[in-house]
């Protein structure tokens, strides 16, 4: 029998959305890569949130949120804002330039600048698959914002995502492993198997050992 | 209030994959946009099936498939061959050249021409979304078969699929409809609010009007 190879996984192609919520009057989003069509009569679209996303209980509790389509006009500041903190920390919306963003009849931000399309979503059935929820939603509203090609996965690492150093061992001479998802960097001998990034909230499966 | 605009479906990404699946001794498999990684604690992947495909029916009561990723050396054959004919109709894999598909040890055949990577998927879950299944899968095995870059659909659109003549009207000066997904015409004044493309089951809302 052949032996498993999980890179495979990298072989699958999404999009980037940003996905925000309202929650007791305070706005947040988050980045995923999850929003597909999954049925057509009546039209239904999936999106999947880590749990560990301050977003997912917030579209859990309200069922409701937007989808904004990033473009590839946008700069890794969005990926940054958006991706790379977490709305239990900070209030994203609060020094988020008033220019980038918009708010839609259902009272949810949706990002205007680096994105091409948004979708307000209802959540019709919620599916617990462990680290995720599966939202299984029904567009309430949908538009095109710009021409520009939608974002994939693979353009984003190819062209937006800085390339990092390749520092193989600090100074001291001790072993970075990094996160393939966002960059993080994590310096000591082994990784432990539990571990989490805390930018990007990815497993251990997803760091390489960096090797200079 | 701004008009919705339906347009925005199409600023969705999606990768393109052939789902096979074996019932009774009997293989087929159909092209299909949606497999995509929901969780990663414990590992699920989701497919989504149009209830009109034979191949749906294969999963649905077998509960096992395989799915092969279509990549950028994937000819207009491949899509010709599993998207464009039904298994109702033919046995796809009659005819189909030996050398371009195997059989993985859940006893279902992937291929291997024209595809970088394969998955054996167990289904774990099957949610019903009228005109398609959802199913959330538990990946038994995963390899990767080679380093060509994945097909996006937008790929497909751009560099796979041959550009149809502009025919506009017929000889007779009839309107034409054509399907934005495979490329099938329809030739009459209207088409009928209820009308399902034969080749690829789209509905009306994804044919356009070809004017010359």
């Amino acid at each position: 029998m052949a032996e498993m190879n999980t890179k495979a996984m990298y072989k699958l192609s999404y999009g980037l959305f940003v996905c925000t919520a309202v929650r007791d009057g305070r706005a947040n989003g988050c980045i995923i890569n999850t929003a597909i069509q999954v049925a057509s009569e009546p039209n239904r679209i999936s999106v999947a949130i880590n749990k560990a996303n301050f977003t997912h209980d917030m579209v859990k509790e309200t069922g409701a949120c937007n989808i904004s389509v990033i473009s590839q006009d946008a700069t890794f500041d969005l990926f940054k804002h958006f991706g790379f903190q977490s709305g239990r920390d900070v209030d994203k919306f609060a020094d988020y330039p008033k220019e980038n963003y918009q708010q839609a009849d259902n009272g949810i931000p949706y990002i205007v600048t680096g994105t091409n399309a948004y979708f307000s979503l209802k959540v019709v059935e919620a599916v617990d698959l462990g680290s995720h929820t599966l939202f299984i939603c029904e567009p309430t509203f949908m538009t095109v914002l710009s021409d520009v090609p939608s974002v994939t996965y693979e353009y984003y690492q190819n062209n937006i995502k800085p390339k990092p150093e390749a520092v193989g061992t600090t100074p001291k001479g001790e072993i970075v492993w990094r996160c393939r998802i966002c960059g993080y960097e994590w310096v000591g001998e082994e990784l432990p198997d539990d571990f989490i990034c805390p930018i990007c909230k990815h497993p251990k499966a997803d760091f390489e050992k960096v090797v200079r």
